[in-house]
């Protein structure tokens, strides 16, 4: 299995408190080896940092830990192998382009016996079933929309029913980001908080190390950080509700019900 | 106008040497201040560092200069912006799948009055032309071999025939790879050199900077470095050929003439 850290912001924000102790799993803390991957929206722009060496002993963890990138979307993955050789093809997250947009997508879980058929039209460069999932979600929503990005209800309503046929086959928590919204998906391990004012002063578990949020934010800013272990010991975290997408954005979860949407393009 | 560097080798070799001399033009020796990035093959694994930041002053240059990454096939890109703003959307290299591999594409010049007509399967998340070229050339590529990656030899016929359509538009010199080979095709300004034994000392034009690569590679090793400037003041760089495609495998160009190709999609 592997560990998940996304933040969606209504600022950009940088990363490095919560990176700090995330990373700190991927050989220190826990057992997470086998490589770590974090990406950044700026703009409609990406940036993935990928590396298939520890991120504890990581020269690029370093840099992302020590090098304020500011994003409104950031997800981050750290690898403990389960489908896929260790290899830079198979580290997470996993990018592609659809509708003239940057999609990142990164998973912790484990699919079995997941043989989607796939057009083409998005193929999996690597063996995991991380990225086959991701490749087929691209493809459903191309073929559903085929004009272009749907509003954000029917979007989030067309990756809903997406993780609802896909998490049949396994534990299938994810992150996925198209630079705008950020989409959390829990079967088994997934949590989350919201940072606005009054800040507080937080304390990481896997490092020793503090930060007064007051003394770098503004009033206005709002944080959400989705990650599956909390990283912080000294504030509470949410678990985020099971059997549905969240879809954060401006740095909050929006508030949606689920509506009976159209059928998929395998259930005509 | 941009210059461009890649290194196409037949073992994994690093670039630091010759990065080193290019990134000094991204605003030290030369006026490329308008960001850069660096693609690396692993395997069929990708690594892209990109930054709108000036290539001198960038953390991330500072560490791809120090922190030797191992690859058969690198394209690298510094930008001196003719179309499209100045952020991360628009930096190059640009990357894509098609037929499960990755694909990494950069271009140094400027097309005018290009508008080709692209159906939806690879569109430009930014506003240059270097990106609107790439898509139109994958999805020419996909509509031609819809079966997945053809011979080298067909796939490099559709590439030169690619080029061939697209440098009536303006300058088009540009580089390109799957990982496996190294396209490039020149227009205006593109040279190469193969280093092989007995190697050179080689000393940078842009920094005072000396390699013996006698003493960091083994007899049998080849590197092919393509590069819009030659990079070193004693060795002899020999200019590409204008107007075709040629394509770098295990760090030497490949001999291949042009046969009539089947007609591309658009002129059936």
């Amino acid at each position: 299995m592997c560990q998940l850290l996304g933040m969606n912001c209504n600022v950009p924000t940088d990363i490095c408190f919560s990176f700090t102790g995330f990373q700190a799993r991927g050989g220190t803390t826990d057992t997470h080896r086998d490589g770590w991957g974090i990406a950044f929206f700026e703009g409609k722009g990406a940036r993935l940092f990928l590396d298939h060496n520890p991120s504890c002993e990581s020269p690029l963890a370093a840099l992302v830990r020590h090098y304020p990138i500011r994003s409104l979307n950031v997800i981050a993955h750290i690898r403990k192998a389960t489908q896929g050789r260790i290899s830079l093809e198979n580290t997470h997250p996993f990018s592609r382009e659809l509708w003239g947009r940057y999609w990142i997508f990164a998973h912790n879980g484990n699919l079995t016996n997941y043989e989607p058929t796939l057009d083409g039209s998005f193929l999996p460069v690597g063996q995991t079933d991380s990225e086959l999932a991701f490749c087929r979600l691209l493809q459903d929503l191309r073929q559903r929309f085929p004009a272009g990005m749907p509003p954000e209800e029917a979007l989030h309503a067309a990756i809903d029913e997406f993780a609802a046929q896909t998490r049949r086959f396994g534990s299938f928590n994810f992150l996925l980001s198209n630079g705008d919204s950020l989409f959390a998906h829990r079967t088994t391990e997934l949590h989350y908080i919201i940072r606005q004012a009054p800040f507080p002063v937080a304390h990481l578990m896997d490092e020793d190390m503090t930060v007064d949020f007051s003394e770098v934010t503004t009033p206005n800013d709002r944080v959400a950080v989705i990650v599956t272990k909390p990283l912080t010991d000294n504030e509470t975290w949410h678990p985020l509700p099971v059997g549905r997408v969240t879809r954060f954005h401006n740095g909050a979860p929006v508030a949606w019900q689920p509506v009976k949407s159209p059928p998929s393009a395998e259930a005509r």
